[in-house]
């Protein structure tokens, strides 16, 4: 079998997570790792070809590059500069952003004659995908996103970038008494800190000013400006000791009446002990899309609501159709 | 707006459900009505045009016409024969003969230059979906179907196909243990009679072979011989009264392990008060998405699998980035 070249832009929880996925995905192949710190990741990776993310990685075909960095600061140059060269597929995030992130990498798409796969992963990606299902199954419904309780990459990450901020760990927390109402068919309408609260664990840098930082990530907008955030300084020995671990989960819970007041309600679940990992099996999946999305001809930005399902499978749609109907 | 025109072949259970669904549709319109007793439903359709099931309707223009009629004699049958003229949509539930009826379905499609969605609604249709989407994210995993507790229209039908049968419920049960089992994370090996049992309800011919019935039914292929059924003779007046709701619900159980033992469960579920109601708007979602399909220019047979997810819902490409991601 022909097998899928992969490289990896960014060597972080997510790309190590994409490193071992497609080891479970027998049609791809990683040929390459790009990365910021090349030195010390060739250190990680004996084998394989590493390059600085500014260098052009030789004569190796590359079908897909997986942008794996952050969508704050890494994805929105990344997205563009890779675009001109190769299919890409990503996990931007930002969800305020994705209409006009798609647009510029659609044009680029346009231009060069690529595929590119943008906003993938969990949420964008698994649960947008559902929303979508779910309201078009069943019309005038209403429908509730919860989430966690769980770390948060993208609201982790945003944390980060506040001044004085050495690390930091955002939980997303729903609210219980909002999840009952929703299960037991109410159809509430709901302020987004109605449905969930968040909860920081930072450390920050010796002597910095702990109210102002409090102020910055609490004042984030599209992060933390809708939600009450609690933020809760601790050591560094801490967070490593009882925050490394990234679970997270959540639902989708559509709810609908047809006919003479039957009540409808559908639900998407993810249950996920390791966030990153989960994230790094569906960009390998939409990496095999894009792949077979530009071999079949198609040229332009996708998210997942474009994909026809079965070019996510590993298998043929003949077996599809036989095992999976 | 230009309206998407439907006809519906077929006014049981499932076409009443299309009828109030299309309600619910700004973009479509219900034009036309196909059926073998014509007389009977022109009195419930004032408004409407009906037509014998063998009549050709005029010059009236159809876009979609939706097969509500039964997967055991109608489909098989009217699925080729309103090829020859329409886009259609059906919802082919024998899972066995999926295969062959798309490839039936596909070659008149490539004849004649129409789009026909096959084997849609809840399962096949829906829970086709997530299986498949649920594999792709999680290569290796394991998967688990469980339906009910509610009524099987499929199953129904076929019992009462058996001769001496006047009419049937069939109830497809989970058995709990089972479903315990995946839900704290084994992932055992099932026979398909560990997973669910079946309840039939029947109401048999005066004087009929109660016992023949029982063993009919039992041994029907596809349908009950890989289950232990327990069959129930009823009244006419029993049936009406206790078991004339349609209830169904289920779900999909996706148990995968990523990295080193982290455990990622994906659930999808169904908690439905009406499947026939429900089943009828994925039938409608799929004819708007059959339409678009083939105003888009693609011929042939799709499954649920083969569709991007965008072309099911009413709203625009645009208004899904901005309002679902």
């Amino acid at each position: 079998m022909e097998k899928i070249n992969i490289a990896l832009v960014g060597y972080g929880n997510v790309g190590r997570g994409v490193e071992e996925a497609l080891k479970l995905n027998a049609d791809t192949e990683l040929v390459a790792v790009l990365t910021r710190r090349p030195e010390q990741v060739r250190k990680e990776l004996n084998d394989l070809p590493v390059f600085h993310i500014d260098e052009k990685p030789g004569d190796i075909q590359i079908d897909v590059a997986i942008l794996c960095g952050g969508s704050k600061e890494d994805i929105p140059v990344q997205g563009p500069k890779f675009a001109e060269r190769f299919n890409t597929v990503d996990s931007f995030d930002t969800h305020a952003e994705i209409p006009s992130y798609f647009q510029k990498m659609d044009s680029i798409a346009k231009e060069r004659g690529h595929v590119h796969v943008i906003s993938t992963g969990w949420d964008p990606g698994i649960f947008s995908l559902m929303r979508v299902l779910c309201d078009a199954f069943l019309p005038q419904s209403k429908q509730y996103t919860f989430w966690g309780e769980g770390i948060s990459q993208g609201h982790s990450d945003a944390a980060r970038k506040v001044v004085d901020v050495l690390d930091a760990r955002a939980y997303t927390i729903p609210i219980e008494q909002a999840v009952r109402r929703v299960r037991t068919g109410e159809t509430p309408e709901f302020a987004k800190r109605e449905m969930h609260k968040r909860m920081v664990y930072a450390v920050a840098e010796e002597g910095a000013d702990i109210e102002r930082i409090r102020r910055d990530i609490a004042a984030m907008p599209h992060y933390y400006d809708d939600y009450d955030t609690e933020i809760v300084f601790i050591s560094k020995e801490d967070m490593r000791k009882n925050h490394s671990k990234l679970p997270h989960g959540g639902f989708v819970l559509t709810s609908g009446v047809t006919g003479e007041g039957n009540k409808q309600i559908l639900e998407y679940r993810c249950q996920l002990e390791s966030n990153p990992e989960f994230t790094a099996n569906v960009l390998v999946a939409c990496a095999r899309a894009a792949f077979r999305l530009s071999m079949d001809g198609y040229r332009g930005a996708f998210t997942m609501l474009d994909i026809a399902p079965r070019y996510l499978s590993p298998h043929s749609a003949e077996t599809l159709r036989k095992s999976f109907m």
